[in-house]
């Protein structure tokens, strides 16, 4: 019995969700997510400096291990760098509290947005009025909830699996400013597993580690993001079996983020095969799809290996000669370098025709392998970000 | 008695240079530079993991430390992660000894361009026999040395000083692919101050450490970069007065790179005041000018100080509240935020018209001060890097 897809969204049994935009100013949305009881709760939250209001909210609470049975999050503002941050992220969590009639400790708050702007809390108010009103465990409704929150995404990310009677779903939201360090990327988890809170916390950091922090857009870190983890608790089950569900639904997650890079017209996978230590393959990965070269060179459908060879040479002890380098796309490969000779360019110009790509970087040096998720850089994401506002 | 500018540029007295392009492939061209003695010589090489063919043989004669007469570079091809790339490297010092009429060891050799492909050294050899019987101390001679290393500049790079006696010169390449372990950027510096091989050693590694290593144009590194430092030691000097000097050139030299980003339309200093330690400092100014999405709304002229602040506070820990932040252009400047909180949005808009700008974070913190060099990011980046092949 393999992992199998479900149309439930983040609304598997026990949870409710409803989603909404504001109507003069269509950058804010906000969603919220309900479960029907205080569900153990893990969390993942950016290793940036400066940590946004909603985050040192919501991981207090994380932390304080009571649990959480709402999550209310908007777009359009990142409530940080602000005076009021701490205190309109806390009245976020008592009016949702209220609205849904549970406690306001058990709310987990998070923002997406502009930095250094005051939230305006009466749209929020009244995003919130709306929302509560129409929570619904629709699959309608997880799409709604994955839809309010995005910003400059331009597809709904939303994704749900059962597997040997372990249920998860998800939504998340982030196409810009997505670096290892999770830039502006919220993703939020259901599941039914019967695990403590310990154990899916741990089951969490560890699928987090090989999926959305091997993800790449433009290298920037965010100040707000996180990956919170519901669970009611209802399904018996095995660790193992969990963390292989969850692992598939963070790496499909982390697929359709990378998919939907701001601009980008192609998704890139780099895989770093036969590295001596895990850290040297996780490092060369992560640079192939950092790289601007590599990634308009990817644009414009180049095969200029020779920047691979530099990124990768850049970040760790490497020996040219060994290396083999493959492009890969459905149904076709090319390998363009073979012991550190050019071979099939020809090859690897038809495979760059398509738009899902993997660049498979062989060291020939060891045993240990990684994996990272990016998307090539074009004219389209300069324009986006230069008019952002 | 300030530093004043000349006109030789590197052909101060006792060098005489040349340089020339390939007629069927402009891709391909060369410079010689050569002194009219064996010169006390120092380079700082890439810190890149993969060392250019050139770059081997160069360092190994800067460290035996028996003196450098002339430099042979070329452009069009890196000579890198090439099987005969050693071979080919030692054949172009020893054609260039041969047509000069000096010793094979007192020769360096650059080169910049594409990686992976061998030499086409039947173009080589004959531009070595072009260069080598168009040896000149004119100023024009300096700039067709300065013109034939270029690859995708724009514009020539070249300075010339004196101070106090103390001559220098300088010719420089390099537009992408630069970041502050200086990616393909060659630049050769002469000079007659009469001061021993150790002491310009590390004057010349302190003065890069501020000025080339402090620049980013698009983050990437390079396996062929290098700075070299020739000197005739004709002028006796104090080391605090050649330092002076040599710290004025390379800056210098840094803002042209600078200001001749690939696609770039503004230049842009980014300026850490009052940080705790020297590091942070250090750290703070590089990310800023290395972060696409600062660099992106800098190309839009959007006075977006968010993206500043999840910059800096992506590297080093800062507190908000005590932050000033101000743009600035010569004759105009404008604080967009102080201690924390926005102010003259409007002025700053006004400064961000300009194409000149230097952006002043005061973390109110300390005494420590940095200063880091980059330019905008552009859809003609994206273009030429789609392209280049």
């Amino acid at each position: 019995m393999g992992i199998t897809q479900t149309d439930s969204g983040i609304c598997i049994k026990g949870f409710e969700a409803a989603g909404a935009r504001d109507k003069e100013n269509e950058k804010y949305g906000l969603s919220l997510i309900k479960a029907n009881k205080v569900c153990a709760a893990a969390g993942v939250f950016t290793k940036h400096n400066l940590k946004a209001a909603p985050l040192q909210v919501t991981k207090e609470k994380i932390n304080s291990k009571e649990g959480i049975q709402a999550i209310v999050a908007n777009s359009g503002n990142a409530n940080a760098c602000v005076k009021d941050g701490l205190k309109d992220a806390r009245e976020m969590c008592e009016k949702t509290a209220k609205k849904l009639g549970i406690e306001q400790k058990h709310v987990a708050v998070a923002s997406t947005g502009i930095i250094g702007r005051r939230l305006e809390m009466e749209k929020i108010r009244s995003l919130i009025d709306q929302c509560s009103e129409n929570m619904s465990s629709s699959p309608e409704n997880s799409e709604l909830a994955a839809g309010a929150i995005m910003t400059t995404d331009t597809k709904i990310k939303e994704y749900s699996i059962e597997y040997k009677g372990i249920k998860i779903g998800a939504i998340a939201k982030g196409s810009g400013m997505v670096n290892p360090n999770m830039g502006t990327m919220l993703c939020f988890i259901t599941t039914n597993a019967a695990l403590s809170q310990e154990t899916i916390q741990i089951a969490l950091q560890s699928a987090v580690e090989d999926s959305f922090n091997m993800l790449t857009i433009d290298g920037e870190i965010s100040t707000n993001d996180m990956v919170l983890l519901l669970s009611t608790q209802e399904k018996e089950c095995r660790p193992k079996d969990f963390q292989k569900a969850l692992d598939h639904i963070t790496t499909e997650m982390t697929k359709r983020l990378a998919m939907d890079g701001e601009g980008s017209t192609k998704y890139l996978a780099a895989e770093i095969q036969g590295a001596a230590r895990e850290e040297d393959a996780r490092k060369a990965a992560q640079v192939i799809v950092k790289s601007s070269l590599v990634k308009t060179a990817l644009y414009g459908e180049n095969p200029n290996w020779g920047r691979i060879v530099a990124a990768v040479g850049s970040v760790i002890e490497m020996d040219c000669s060994k290396m083999d380098i493959i492009y890969e796309t459905p149904g076709r490969k090319a390998k363009i370098v073979e012991k550190g000779m050019p071979r099939d360019i020809e090859g690897t110009r038809k495979v760059l025709k398509n738009n899902t790509i993997k660049i498979i970087v062989d060291l020939n040096e060891g045993e240990e392998e990684a994996i990272a998720f990016g998307c090539d850089l074009t004219e389209e994401y300069v324009q986006i970000n230069a008019e952002y506002n």
